[in-house]
Order: C-alpha cells, then sequence, then structure tokens
C-alpha cells in the first residue's frame, strides 16, 4: 500500500518539492497539480473537510509557491478553507490523516501550526486588512518580502474587504491582493460587485487587450484624436481599454482576469506584480470543485463535507434532521399564514435551511452576501416599515453585527427576529467558528429576548413566538446539526423542571439539556438524586421558583457551551449572591476563559466536561468536598 | 427681544413652512436658509451641539423638504448630527432650547420625537442599510413612497456602507443615495473612495458634460467608429462621458456632482431620481460650515462644539485637560522610546488625541477612516510582524470590531493595545454614544486583558505597560473629559484600597472612583465607615484581599458606569456565591438593563443614582433594610 503511494505521489513525495516547484517544467506542473487533487479526494472523502474550495485552487496554490518563499513572504488565505495544497506543499502532508480532528491539523490556517501560516483565518473578508498591516510593517522595518491576500469573490461582498482595499489604495502601500473568482460564495454569489466581476470575466486577458485596442485605434482616420479628447491620461486610455475599472479607482493596478488553472500564466503576473511595488490586484479566475465532477456541478453541496464515497460522491452516513432544516420548513409555514414574514440571511441559505423559503417565497427572501452588518441593519429598517423579518446567521457571524444589533435594533426597540444558528460548540472547524459568545453578548443588550429551544418542537414553538413578538428584538439560539434524547416540548415559562430531586439542581438549556439529563442518570446510579431545570428565556429573570428550589436544596451546578464570562452561571450564581440565598456549593460548567480546540462536538464537550459524565463527575466531586470539608469549596 | 426674533425670521415663523418650501420663489428659499444659518448659529453657540455639518447642508435639507414629504417618504440622514434644519422645518424649533439637554430635544434622529424621524442615526454608515430595508418594505407592500439615504463622504469609507450599496445595485430596488460630499470625515477624510470622489469633483455637471462630449465626438471625422468600437452600450459610453463610474458599476444611476448650495439645482436631480425607479446616487458639493467663516475655516474645530461667542468664535469656557490628550501625549513620548510603536484610528485624530502623534510620526501613524472592523485587523497584522500598534476608538466605535477583537487579535494572542476611548456614560448625544458595553463584551474574550485608569497619572503608568504586554491583546478604557478628584497613581496590582473602613465595602473602578469616595465621605457623615477599592485589571481575578474584606465586612456595593449584564458587579457576586462567601447584602450599581438618556453626564450619574449622593442612598437604603429585616434584601 505504502508502494503503491510512491507510485502514485511521484512528485508529491519529493522532500524538496518546496523549491523543485520553483523550476519545474509545466508538464511536472501538470503532473503535481493532478497528484494533489488525488491526494485531495482520497484524505478529505476519508476525513470530511473543504473540499470544492480546495480542489478549485490547486493550480492558484502551485502558482503562489512557485513565486514566493512563504517562509518569509506572507501569504494569506482569506477564510482560510482553502489552504489545503499550502499544507500540503509546507511539509504537512501527514496532519491529513487528522484533519479537523481532536489533536489534529486544522482545517485553517493557524500560526502555531507551521511559520508558512502567517495569522489565524476562519471569517471572510479579512484578509486584505491583516496583509496591510503585515505589509506597514514590512515598510516601516525597511524590509522586502511580499505580503499576498488571496481573497475569493464571495468574501468581497463583506463591507471589510472594501474598506480594507480602500485603505489600501489610499495609502499606496505595496501588496498583491488575488482575487480568486469561482463566481460562488459557499452558494452562489449575489450583488453589484458580483455582476461587475462577471463582465470582467469575459474580456480577453488584460495585455493582450490593451495592445489590440490601441492598434485597432490606430487604424480609424480620427481615432487618435478620439482618444485624446475623451481620455488624456494613461490612467483614462485603461479605462477605455478595461471598462469598468472599480479596482482601478480603489488604487489598485488591475491584472487580469487569467485562467486559474494555468500555473505559467499566472506566474507571469505575479511576478509583475511583485515588480510594480504598489497595491495590485491580480484577476484569477477558477472553478469550484475543479478535476472532480460532482463538485463541479454542484459546489454547494461539496463545499464542506462528510465522509463520502468517492466513486458516486455519496455520504458515506446519510445526513440527519438538523435544527436548521426544522427552522426553514416551520418558516415557510408561518410565512404562508403571514405575507409580512421575509427571511433574510448573509450567503447562508442552505445552511440555515432558508433554500425551501427562497424557492417558495423569492420576493420575501434576500441573501445580501457576506455582510451581516448589513443583513441586521436592513432587517432593521424592513422591521420599522412593517414587515416582520427573520435574519438567519451563523452565531460566530454574527459577532460581526453587534454594533448594529444596539445601534438599529435595540435602541429603538425594533421587532427584529434573529434566528442564531451554530450556537454554541461548532466542532471541527475550531476556536474561529464557535459560537460561544452570543448568550453573553446578547444578554448585555438592553430589552433583547434570546430563547433557547432544546428540541426540534420547542425551535417550532419558540419560532411561532418570535414572530409574534412585537415589543423589541427577539433571539433564537440552537446547534449546529440535531436534536438529542430530549425531543419534547416545555417553551412555556422561563423554565420548566424536567426532572425532580432534592439532592443538587441541575440547570441547562439548549440541547445541553441532553447531556445534563444524562448526568442525572448517572449520579442517580450514584445515589444522588438530582432535579433538572431547562431555562428557556435567557433573558428573563430567574424564577421565583428556580430561586427557591435552589435555596431548599443548596446544591445547583449550571451546565453550558459558552464561555464562563457573560453565562448563565454566572447570571444565576450573581442572582442567588444578591437574593441572599446561601448554597453549600456552585459549580459552573462551560468552555472557561478559553477558545475551544477543534474536534468533533462530541469529543470538545469531553474535553470541557460537558458531557454525562464529565457533569456528573464534577458534581460528585463537589460532594466529595462537601462531605470532606464540610464547607463550601470554590 | 421676541419681536426682534419675529423680524428676523420672517419666514421660518411662517406656520405652514414645510409646505410652503415646496413653492417659494428662490428669493426666498435663499433668504429662508439665511434665517436657518441665522437660527442654528444663535442656538448652537448658546447650548453646544454639532455645528459645521449643520450649517452645510442646510439648502441640501431645504431642497430634500422641497421635493420629499418626510411624513410618508423617509429621509434618513447617515450619522445624523445633520440633521438639525430638518428638525427646524418638521416642527421643533422650540426643541433648540434644550437641546441634546436631558429630557430636551436630540441631536440626532429620533423616532419617538416626530414621525419625520424615521429612524435612530449616531453611528456612521448604516443609513444605506436601513433605507434599502425600508425601500424593500414599500415594494413588498405595494406602496410607492420614496426612500432617501443621506450619506456623507466620510461614512463612505465604512464598509457596512459598502455592504449596502452592493446590495441595493444588486437588487435594483428604487433607492435615492444622496452623497453629501464635504470632503470630511469629523477629521480630514481619507482613503482611496475619496480621492475617486476628488476627481468626481472637478468635473462639470453630468448632463451637460454628456451632451458636450457626444457633440464633439460628432464632429470628428471617425469619432462615431471610435466610440462604436470601444463601447458598444449605453452603459459604456457612459463610462466613456463620465471617467471612473464606481457608482455606476455598484449598479447605481449616479448624477452630479451638483452644487449642495443651489436649491432649485438639487431639485431637479431629485425630481429625476425619484421618476427613474432605481437605485440613484446624486453626488452633492457642500462645504462643512458654510456661511460661518470660523467654522469654514476649521471644520474639525466646529464638529462638535460647547457654548461659544458667535463674534469671536472663542469657547465661552476654557476646555480643560482630558484623557484623550493625556493619552496622546504620552503616546508621543513612548514612541520616541520604542520604534515599534505605531498609532492607529478609524478617522478620529483629533478626538483620541493623536493629532500630535500623527505630526511627529507621520511614517507611524495610520487613520484608516471611518472602518473599525479594518483598523483592528490591521493593527493585529502590524502586531503579527514584530510592530507594536495602538489603536484608539471610541468605546461604542469599537462595538463595530467585536468580531475581529476574537477572531483577528484574541485567538492569536495578537500583542494589540487598545486605548478606548468615551468608555461609560459618554452624555448629551446619549444612547447610541455610551460606552456602557466594552467590560462586558471585552471581559467575554479568552485572553483579553481591560485595564481601568482612574488618573491621568494611571493612563500614563497602564499604558506604558500596556506596550509592554506582549502575551496578547491589553485594553485600556478612559472617560470622555477629564479626571475628578482622585488623581493619584495606585494602578499596580489587580486593585488597590484607597480608603479603610469595615461597615461596607465600596468597589469601583475608572473615574467612578470619584463619585464612590464621595460616597464614602456621605456615609462617613452617616456614621457609616467604609473601604473603598479600585480595580485597576477587570480581566483579573478578584484578589484574596479583597475577598477577603469582603467576607470579613459583609457588605458590598459595586459602582461602576456600564449596563448590568457582563458588568464587574455580576462578577464579582458570581464570584463570591462560587465561593461560598455570605453577605449581608450585595448592591450592584450600574446603569441596569436600559440604553442611558441623553443629557450631561453628571445627569445621567443623578439619574442612575451613580454620583456621591445616589450611591451614598443606595448603601444607607441597604444598611436600613438590613436594620428592619435582619435579613438579605435584594
Amino acid at each position: 500500500m505504502e508502494n503503491q503511494n510512491h507510485i502514485r505521489y511521484g512528485l508529491l513525495d519529493r522532500e524538496d518539492l518546496c523549491s523543485a516547484i520553483k523550476t519545474m517544467s509545466k508538464e511536472n506542473l501538470d503532473e503535481l497539480c493532478a497528484e494533489i487533487r488525488q491526494f485531495l479526494l482520497e484524505h478529505v472523502s476519508q476525513t470530511g473537510g473543504h473540499l470544492a474550495s480546495n480542489l478549485g485552487v490547486v493550480e492558484l496554490t502551485v502558482a503562489l509557491h512557485r513565486c514566493f518563499d512563504t517562509a518569509e513572504d506572507r501569504l494569506i488565505f482569506d477564510v482560510g478553507h482553502q489552504c489545503y495544497t499550502h499544507k500540503l506543499l509546507t511539509g504537512r502532508r501527514a496532519g491529513f490523516d487528522a484533519l479537523r480532528q481532536f489533536g489534529g491539523m486544522s482545517g485553517f490556517l493557524k500560526p502555531e501550526e507551521s511559520p508558512h501560516d502567517p495569522c489565524i483565518t476562519g471569517h471572510a473578508s479579512g484578509s486584505v486588512s491583516v496583509a496591510l498591516g503585515m505589509a506597514h510593517a514590512r515598510t516601516l522595518q525597511h524590509r522586502d518580502y511580499s505580503v499576498v491576500a488571496v481573497i475569493g469573490d464571495g468574501a468581497l461582498t463583506g463591507g471589510m474587504a472594501y474598506e480594507a482595499l480602500n485603505s489600501a489604495g489610499g495609502s499606496g502601500e505595496p501588496l498583491i491582493v488575488v482575487l480568486n473568482d469561482n463566481n460562488m460564495s459557499i452558494d452562489k454569489n449575489v450583488g453589484a460587485m458580483s455582476r461587475h466581476l462577471s463582465r470582467l470575466r469575459v474580456r480577453p486577458h488584460y495585455l493582450q487587450m490593451k495592445k489590440d485596442v490601441k492598434t485597432a485605434l490606430g487604424h480609424i482616420p480620427g481615432g487618435e484624436g478620439a482618444v485624446n479628447l475623451i481620455s488624456r491620461s494613461k490612467r483614462a486610455v485603461k479605462s477605455v481599454v478595461l471598462p469598468s475599472p472599480m479596482f482601478e479607482e480603489m488604487g489598485f493596478t488591475y491584472l487580469g482576469p487569467v485562467d486559474g488553472h494555468d500555473v505559467l500564466a499566472m506566474c507571469q503576473l505575479f511576478q509583475s506584480a511583485r515588480e510594480m511595488n504598489k497595491p495590485v490586484l491580480i484577476h484569477v479566475m477558477t472553478r469550484k470543485g475543479k478535476g472532480y465532477s460532482y463538485a463541479e456541478q454542484k459546489p454547494e453541496k461539496y463545499h464542506g463535507v462528510s465522509k463520502f464515497d468517492v466513486e458516486t460522491g455519496l455520504p458515506l452516513k446519510k445526513s440527519a434532521p438538523n435544527f436548521s432544516a426544522v427552522f426553514g420548513a416551520e418558516l415557510v409555514k408561518l410565512a404562508q399564514e403571514n405575507p409580512k414574514i421575509c427571511a433574510v440571511t448573509a450567503a447562508m441559505p442552505s445552511g440555515t435551511g432558508l433554500s425551501a423559503f427562497s424557492k417558495r417565497y423569492p420576493d420575501r427572501f434576500f441573501d445580501v452576501g457576506i455582510a451581516e452588518e448589513h443583513a441586521v441593519a436592513m432587517s432593521a429598517g424592513m422591521a420599522k416599515q412593517g414587515m416582520r423579518p427573520v435574519c438567519a446567521l451563523y452565531s460566530t457571524f454574527l459577532q460581526r453585527s453587534y454594533d448594529q444589533l444596539i445601534h438599529d435594533v435595540a435602541i429603538d426597540h425594533i421587532p427584529l427576529v434573529l434566528a442564531i444558528d451554530r450556537a454554541g460548540i461548532v466542532g471541527e472547524d475550531g476556536a474561529t467558528h464557535n459560537g460561544v459568545f452570543d448568550v453573553g453578548f446578547l444578554r448585555q443588550i438592553p430589552g433583547m429576548t434570546l430563547l433557547a429551544p432544546a428540541s426540534f418542537a420547542e425551535l417550532r414553538s419558540m419560532l411561532r413566538s418570535a414572530v409574534a413578538h412585537l415589543s423589541g428584538p427577539i433571539a433564537l439560539r440552537y446547534p449546529r446539526g440535531g436534536e438529542g434524547a430530549y425531543t419534547e416540548d416545555h417553551s412555556e415559562g422561563p423554565d420548566a423542571c424536567l426532572r425532580e430531586g432534592t439532592d443538587i439542581v441541575l440547570v441547562s438549556y439548549g440541547t445541553m439539556i441532553n447531556q445534563t439529563l444524562e448526568a442525572a442518570e448517572i449520579l442517580n446510579k450514584n445515589n444522588v438524586i438530582s432535579a433538572v431545570v431547562k431555562l428557556n428565556d435567557l433573558t428573563a429573570d430567574f424564577s421565583a421558583g428556580l430561586l427557591q428550589r435552589i435555596a431548599d436544596c443548596g446544591r445547583v451546578a449550571v451546565v453550558e457551551d459558552v464561555v464562563h464570562a457573560g453565562g448563565m452561571g454566572q447570571a444565576l450564581a450573581e442572582t442567588l449572591a444578591r437574593s441572599g440565598i446561601a448554597t453549600r456549593w456552585i459549580r459552573l460548567c462551560n468552555t472557561g476563559d478559553t477558545f475551544a480546540p477543534q474536534g468533533a462536538v462530541s469529543r470538545i464537550y469531553e474535553y470541557y466536561h460537558l458531557d454525562g459524565n464529565g457533569i456528573a463527575a464534577t458534581c460528585l466531586e463537589a460532594m466529595q468536598h462537601e462531605k470532606e470539608t464540610g464547607r463550601p469549596s470554590v
């Protein structure tokens, strides 16, 4: 098997691969790219991961490594999920066996993994900002390495990218931005910029075009005069040759478009860009999923994949029903009843379960691109004029809209419904993607209501209440994936007691209730009988019933999948302290003051003692300590 | 005096002013604008407020009211501090006597004040998003009012504005964006977009230009052929006539530039825009401070003013030394010692005290425009490559960078220094400008250090420590304005006991320590002897000394100028509860779960019982309750 590998990966096996690339023949480069594709398919099909985006940038990454030395030059992949070839070329081939697994290699850029990874990536549209900062540092330090940001056309819909282009173009700082244009975000791309790029795409190559037009004008009587009249400067000539020079206006020299699957053609432009010593944007056209027909045909389906059969393209495990789908289906129902309901998302129609809605109610569906700030403020405008927008975003990306939630929504009591998908631990994508701050940052906002459905049935009920809630903003947070053993609906009231017991009160919310109930079972076997209380509304005052229960029992553990500060544990402990309710002990089970590592969600729960066993162990340890010392313990 | 007023404000006094404008003669319009300027100067010089921006948009606002009916059409002023003429024309003249005062009229758009104000404004760059949401709602409801966003060229550097233009242009939704181009943010404008606008500014009027060029080409033999070759569509012709049609590429029809002090010329374009029934951008050129020579010459100085003498232009009270200036001066010193230190700000060089730095170290000074997301991520890139960036932002605008602080800074332990100006209650600007969330949202971020200097001396010491802190991000929060009676430096260690006492422990931080010390004095007079502990580091664990002190005393009040959730009071109460430290009572003094109203800072402290008297009264009430009931009380 090993031998077979060696035969198949003749070029990939070279120890000096990174330097060899710099002088490789065209034939060998093509062969290398084919090997890389083969490698990616074999491995990602076995581990899961990002597929289509990585297949799309094989040649682009090889070309970048041919022209730049990433040990010194800084190469930033925006979002970063397209960095697999880069990892492969920088000595991390072995890491693919445990890609995205607990303790394994990250699926994104990660400086602690390699000096070839200049910064953390995970969220979109930030690469040009970080690159510009690095370029400024380089210039101030009188050094001469290159800084290159590779950004997709999808990420270009994010305002942050524009802020950075504006700042870079204004400063004139030498910097290379490679626009990886595949005409896709995770889903189809939207907005005016996307149309702009479409127009650029159909043009012949820049340098060729320039020559042709000059020649053509020369042959027309008076043609030269016309050029003189309408375009006095070199800049203006360029804008005739290249209609729509948006990037030129931003202070960038625009090169392209160039075939993103032709290594040598790209290298030519990279070399020119480096020599220009100013901000340059190179427009590279790639095909998402390139080389794997299933992925080429349905790139959005093969964007992020679980293990699959390479031959058939089919996943090895059938995907289970999930909260996103339940949300989407219920919203379609509600929209049928109420013509005011609209759905807003930021480049995540499939991820948030809104595909069906978008087809059923296209007029009431708004995908604004990777633009969370705009999504929230636009929704506020719709709500203000009497519509009922439901804005569906991932928890981690909602961090981008924090100011808009305060400024455009909460101060004016705008009845916006926020559907917060991927709340809590998200898993293999790691620290950049977990939704572990939302409880804290939303609870801070005056007038915000935050609900935590724990089952599909509760999501349906709570969504129904949310769209009827007109006194201010209301948010629902629910995790990636499906429901657990708990499938009931106890969504009435601020909390619900699911299990009686007088030894310990276990408090939790959302799907964490499953592990909490498990812990209660385990404790039961240890003759510790615990009550389990599920919080429904994370912004309501704690109920008198819950406080009394804790006062009577004297022992409480709060279980949640968010950071410690700002969480419900802190809030409950505070309320107990202020109410003068003394306890024998309080245990707050959460992700602490840390960024969670990557790995399967269940593995991360285990890591934080947030699985049934972990929670039970924490409680038993506290009981033991109480017994031994007779005193409360921290 | 009243009579005199009547003589001077002949047109402003008309009861039917808003409808009269629609048919007024050019002479009367000019006269009205002169009266409005006179009124604004007289009133703002007596109350303080935003001056230069309002003087700049008198004719623009009159023109908008001539063409649109703001009771139904939705007119959104981005940022909103330029809405004074709008307020004057919509029946709020009397409000100017208590402009920006407690209980008085807001200096920004505020829906609860008038049906003519469509939404809350205060932060920059969001108007197009909200306007697009309103336009979508309008279309879905089959109504036909116009939606108009007035946005400055400064606000156009914000990515959110680009996200909205991209979304609007992509959708084709009818919408009018008025670009109020005065070539300024609060300070001078920066970036490539600013240069783009400069180029547009020098062109003759759009329609005239189009005609001229067509005529000129017609006269050249072969000219028509040239046009045919290089530009087949109407769009392309336009891009010849109008080089740099950036907004056209964004899907907007671009009209302008037009003189922003010519009411009738603007009205012509507004009418055309309405008829076009698609996204239209009208480029209006105004002069900030127009009509008041001092303000025209130094618009940044007359952006936000306190009371001043109209004749001399000089403020009536000399401005006292403030934290911003101390920060700026100290950073210049530190930069002298350490060539790695850079300063980054988002369109606030004067406001954050960085003017001197920008002149002394222009190469190490970076003003990125109104682009907080980019400012933070770019700083991260600089820090990653070995520079020591100090990023100075207002607390309320830092909300825009929440995701970047997590994603681009904290996960990778980037040693970025954040100088958070205008933390806590900011005063007359009201709810949109208070920095009352930073403690909570920063404490959530793993690895973040947050310091709270309480005096100028402490700011100097802490800034010095901060630039030497290399293990991760570190932030300093300090308020608008100057220091109080406390001018010492006890910045060593996590906390400092400033006053001994055993009846109550008063805990506070930052300049709130002044009121807390005052409260201790007042309590003293009531024979209640309290200790006062000042927290220095808001992210460190509470010291054993502090916890012991509270355990011994049993009574604690935590005083802070932020919202309740996520604050230090909550954190301390939680720690006490978990540590099993029982108290007789705990009082958390903060701004609760509310948005603070506008008014002088001291008035707002009073409102929240956060002045010396209020804090003392809260404690005495708790003592009384304890005495009466012998029990803890909430």
